[in-house]
């Protein structure tokens, strides 16, 4: 199965054959995280809670069902949401008299709370985070990890005494996407959405969207400044110095399973996953080659290097089923284990392992003697080779326009989800210039089936010339592209 | 408020003034983990993930929501829960076809994909778990952590090829229990439920009650031998080694919030609460004891011991704030932290540190030359304490009766919940001779209002003697009580 000939069927294929989920559960979009998937997922898990913990932010855990009354506060934000929740208007054998919907997001259940929770400007800032799964009733084709109707995700809720402090939480969360993003080798865009794109309630939404092998883009997450649009409607002041109650100024950020997605797509290959020896179940996996006489002494080495890896603090595997070293390879391989070792009776009287690393397929051996360094090292040279490549992919998946003409037509009117055409990789990611007008805007998506993603957020990408649409000279460049 | 006099109130005031959950949430029942108590949770679900991990488990996270048409495959499953569950009818403006239902429990969920995951005696035993939140649609008055109607909680789901190895399973999780329990510093009965109190659909159940101050008990959790009780409705089959397809046994194993509820009640005092050591978000609170002239002095001295604990893997809070001593001391007796320090001028002098045990009110001093084995011995001792004040108290809860006339009458019969009077630490947990016919059962539990908890699972427990009820000779004990 290749990657880049045919993305859509590798991915679902890598899913299934790596066990990272099961897609059989009866429900349409809900599928069922299995060990190794969950595990990957956990580690993400893992460092967000260390980065929000790490920037003063509380972990909290609000309840999953919201009443309509609550839900309803904020018009834009009902708008956007009302056609794809869940609602829950039965219990036992009443109906409920508030309808209850399953949260797709947790705005609406914090903010009452947070209504109650500050009085005055030493409750402030208020930073809490919660990792939880959101429900949303998607009608579109389901993908694992990608498009699913129960999300695994993490969200963040901040309220600041003004918009600046607001502001400088936003740069605090983009650091966070910085190393998050690192630990997983995952390159990534800053785009500051459309205003037709922004979330819902939103004052200005970020998104954080990485470029799949498809040439389609994946939103990964969001960091959205609110202003006061969901203090006033909920009520959120607090007292100042001067006993006025003004609204508070809120952010939000929130990433999701789909950072999984990215990492079988970005650096998986037609032989399985490769996964970021920072998220990988197991970063070794260890092989006994064994021969007849030389069976106990192998298998008492493999365990050895075993126990000395994982007091070092490795996530090790040893494989000694009874297999051909060859059939365990290939298991491993599909895992995405990082780095193979082989200990065979030749590498015994060397002193050695012999390694294989999964992402370039290199071999060589490492002295028994620096084990631990050399495993260290080689580990880390994964993690950069992983990002480097990625981010070179990204790059060159980015084409500069001058001309909307300079957009295949053809294949993209009218292509379906399920359409092989599709993948092809003439279509890329487009950055030109844009005068920043709604009406440029649409009419550049209406011409070609293709989204703008937004303006890169942070300064140093900017643009020189004419709106691709009107001609009218800009400094704002934009990138458009389709998404996953 | 008394712990003892007016138990109820003084929990619910606990919860409160130590932060622990805010029942302000607009929907009865579900309440929101704030940070101090979701901290608390939290380190109990991390010992339970070191314990099923330890024993081969593997974690997974299925959906919320099961199908209806699933969830009816099994008669008296469906029977225990169908009153109590909450039904997701509707998503965006379509009705749904199938309605589904938000899971009170998982086995209508997992066993489905069981029987699709296991093929042969090779997939077995599975052993998976979940850490999720539950739903049950509770009628009666709802009371933080132990009656709610989200739940959040732990369930582990094992299949075997033979009915023994799924009684081995019982039994390591019993050892799970055991190990549990002694980290939380928490009695616990380990009774077999009547056959009409069992988990719906099982074969037996064996109950995990603790006693509350009040003396009623509180189900902390519970294990379940299900045989193949499930396995036929949902044809969970294995092919064995002479190619037939018998049913697999199954067990399940779950404990939930009520563990905090328990910590709260157990071993809190009119003071506030008191943590056990492994679970206390701060395991040791410096209070720096200024005066004008050594501000600097002790506050260096307070960083430095505080940064030497830290280092060391102690929890530990320097309270800096511009307060009074005895403000601070107060605030952290309320949450319940174990051991507090005092560092002030003549503390710096004699190179100690002048600590305070949060359970006894003991105090004394800690060289600073043996600060981190000084710390360590002092929460060991406050852990040991804990636990044996909290068994002393379950044993003296317990009431050898050999007449049904030895249980006070006028004050059980027709107590309400919100009845001071039931309270009265004249009702006890009673221990009796039974014949186990469910006729005497029934009986025993009309006339008092009380509730069968079972008969003791381990042996060592035995009677020798008649049936209250009936008079019959019998070698079986059993226990009842007022629950929670």
């Amino acid at each position: 199965m290749s990657k880049f000939e045919n993305y859509n069927e590798w991915y679902l294929d890598m899913v299934e054959k790596a066990k990272l989920s099961d897609k059989r559960y009866p429900i349409k979009g809900m599928n069922v995280w299995t060990p190794y998937g969950w595990k990957i997922m956990r580690f993400v898990d893992t460092y967000l809670r260390e980065e929000l913990d790490g920037t003063d932010h509380d972990e909290v855990c609000f309840p999953l069902f919201i009443p309509e009354t609550e839900f309803k506060k904020e018009k834009d934000h009902i708008k956007g949401f009302d056609s794809e929740v869940f609602w829950v208007t039965k219990a036992g054998n009443n109906e409920l008299d508030v309808p209850l919907v399953v949260r797709p997001t947790s705005e609406t259940a914090m903010y009452p709370m947070f209504s109650l929770w500050i009085r005055s400007h030493q409750d402030l800032p208020l930073k809490v985070y919660q990792i939880v799964n959101t429900f949303r009733y998607e009608t579109k084709q389901t993908r694992p990890f990608m498009r699913v109707r129960e999300i695994h995700f993490f969200e963040s809720h901040t309220c600041h005494d003004t918009e600046e402090d607001a502001q400088c939480q936003v740069e605090e969360d983009l650091e966070i996407v910085k190393r998050l993003m690192h630990r997983l080798c995952l390159p990534y865009f800053l785009l500051k959405r459309t205003d037709w794109d922004k979330f819902p309630g939103a004052h200005y939404t970020v998104g954080i969207d990485t470029v799949m092998p498809n040439h389609r883009t994946l939103q990964l997450g969001s960091v959205h400044h609110y202003r006061t649009n969901f203090s006033k409607p909920y009520n959120i002041t607090y007292e100042d110095e001067n006993g006025d109650h003004p609204y508070v100024h809120q952010t939000t950020y929130g990433m999701s399973e789909r950072l999984l997605g990215a990492i079988i797509s970005v650096h998986g290959d037609d032989s399985g996953l490769i996964l970021p020896p920072d998220v990988a179940p197991f970063q070794v996996v260890i092989i006994p080659i064994l021969s007849k006489k030389n069976a106990d002494e192998v298998t008492k080495a493999c365990v050895a290097v075993k126990e000395k890896l994982a007091s070092a603090g490795f996530r090790v595997k040893l494989d000694d089923r009874d297999d051909r070293p060859g059939s365990k390879f290939f298991d491993w391989e599909i895992k995405g284990v990082p780095l193979r070792f082989e200990i065979g009776g030749r590498d015994i009287e060397n002193g050695v392992v012999t390694f294989a690393r999964r992402d370039n397929g290199e071999k060589g051996t490492i002295a028994l003697d620096s084990l631990i360094p050399g495993t260290k090292l080689i580990l880390d040279q994964i993690a950069d080779s992983l990002r480097a490549k990625a981010w070179e992919f990204q790059k060159g998946a980015v084409k500069a326009i001058e001309s909307m003409d300079e957009i295949p037509k053809d294949e993209t009117k009218g292509a379906s989800e399920t359409n092989i055409k599709e993948d092809s990789l003439d279509l890329r990611v487009y950055s030109f210039g844009w005068c920043g007008c709604e009406e440029c805007g649409h009419k550049f998506e209406d011409e070609h089936d293709i989204k703008i993603l937004g303006t890169p957020y942070l300064p140093g990408d900017e643009y020189d010339g004419k709106c691709i649409v009107c001609g009218k000279p800009t400094k704002t460049k934009a990138y458009a592209a389709r998404t996953m």
